[in-house]
């Protein structure tokens, strides 16, 4: 089972990402969890679909080759961050070749904060919703206070929230065809 | 009274840029519309905040000095496009200096399809509640179908849309202090 | 394949009821749609659950026997109603027993103006996901204008909406396990 | 200056009318704040608006005169419970007639897990922003949880969510013409 993971934050220490890391750990036998890079991806334009950028089709064919799709997302401004819709735009397109579509796709954040990114994964759970994806409403996934969840390394060490998101990964598993 | 302008596509041919460039002929006297230039800024990074970009403090300074804001969204997945969030998301940092504060705002989007952007346009008035603008709710500005607004040079040429504009420019103009 | 189908409006001579109406000489083959009855539910209130209503229990007892859930809805506010929200209020409860969970769920709803009830089903799939329920993300079914798609009779008589619909219920069913 | 507070709770231990009585102590000097009753009002219902029930008309009377509205809602099902809803639906009817419009509006609630009815309050902000409402965005009021803010007569003795409130207080204060 070959699961793609996004990271909405291109931060080097982001907690969204360290988070991603953590899951292969906690995943269940047989699945495999990659993190795709959307840093290099450029800002959409429908003009600059003439040429298709070389980073939105490897995004695209990885998401195409995945049964399964998970993303972190940090929250700015009570929405998802831009270059996270950036990337999710990219790989919707061009018109009719959404690649998305009909794939399993989990969705978690964590936060300094104690809204966990609620409401960043309201907006994003309603965009995956009309890309025709089947989201996991149960269990949701707002996360935090992220000091108190890592090591200094970045490893996840609070075992209740490696509980939930084994969890989590497990109803993915079960949602994947 | 000086308005900045921002447009959500960078489309050459956008709808919603050549919408914005309608407004200054439909605005109340004293209005002053600018459109601002988003196409240059880099991908938002809290990393890159070290060394704040000039187009981002160009457009913080430019969103400083406005009395209103006016933006108009394409709408993509049901939701803003990457590159106005992260737009969005430079003139609200670094934390604590959010150029948005306070000031009114007025959005609005044309689309192709029935539904004008109005989905588009509830995420973008929630991320501009949270960030303390006084967000216009009436009239709504959901436009369309372009194609049958503008003529073949890009001006818009519908009576009854121009009519809704000049008043919802009035609105605008009466919530600026 | 049993279907149970909610009307968010109370109203006799409701566009939203009549589309339900129309659903069954659409639905493929095996698939029966029975039209549950909200109108008798009391406001929801906690206390109110020590004995809990007969009608809000009738209604429970109906969407657990359901492979499936249909809500058609109105646009009141920008928001569904609060009678359909108040149903869905009941259903959930008491704590744990969410009668939803599992259970795909197509969404529509009809309107005078052109947003085809957009914005109330935003809402309404953000509360359905969190139930725990399988969102069929597309066809999004914004309908309308209501007054050309009916006879006086009631009957749904435009065709193009027909063959929406009936694809529809053909991607509902293909979601009961 | 006159307030009208709508609770979004019928339950008679309710957290959010609790926390709507804390609310005259905080108060700024000359702000006076009364609770309406929204617990007998009929299921909105168009047919049902042929004679107008007199609780919606108190509703609206009571709105229509004041100078400011609050809002407390639970969080049913990540949205505002019905109960709310309908309130506001009666309020904004017969159509043209809307008694919110042009109202300074503060929401909040408060809740015992993290999330302090963010979710809910989102929902909710939208729907006033359609009802041309001002809607005060900061400071949002994510309180909780309930039960560490609340002395076992119903007062609220938490001193930094005093605080918060005296200041968002203030803010609708000062929002009021």
């Amino acid at each position: 089972m070959n699961i793609v993971a996004i990271s909405g934050s291109l931060r080097k220490d982001s907690f969204n990402t360290m988070l991603l890391r953590s899951l292969s750990e906690l995943a269940p036998a047989g699945m495999d969890i990659s993190i795709a890079d959307i840093s290099t991806l450029p800002m959409y334009d429908q003009d600059a679909e003439v040429s298709f950028p070389a980073a939105a089709q490897a995004l695209k064919d990885a998401i195409e080759k995945a049964d399964g799709i998970i993303i972190a997302t940090p929250e700015y401004n009570r929405s998802i961050p831009g270059v996270l819709k950036n990337a999710i735009d990219w790989a919707s397109r061009p018109w009719g070749q959404n690649s998305f579509a009909g794939k399993p796709v989990l969705t978690m954040g964590v936060s300094v904060g104690k809204l966990g990114t609620a409401l960043a994964q309201a907006h994003l759970k309603q965009i995956l919703t009309y890309l025709d994806m089947k989201v996991i409403g149960q269990p949701e996934l707002y996360l935090g206070p992220a000091q108190e969840l890592f090591d200094a390394a970045g490893n996840l060490t609070e075992e209740s929230t490696k509980d939930t998101l084994a969890k989590a990964l497990g109803v993915l598993a079960s949602r994947v065809a």
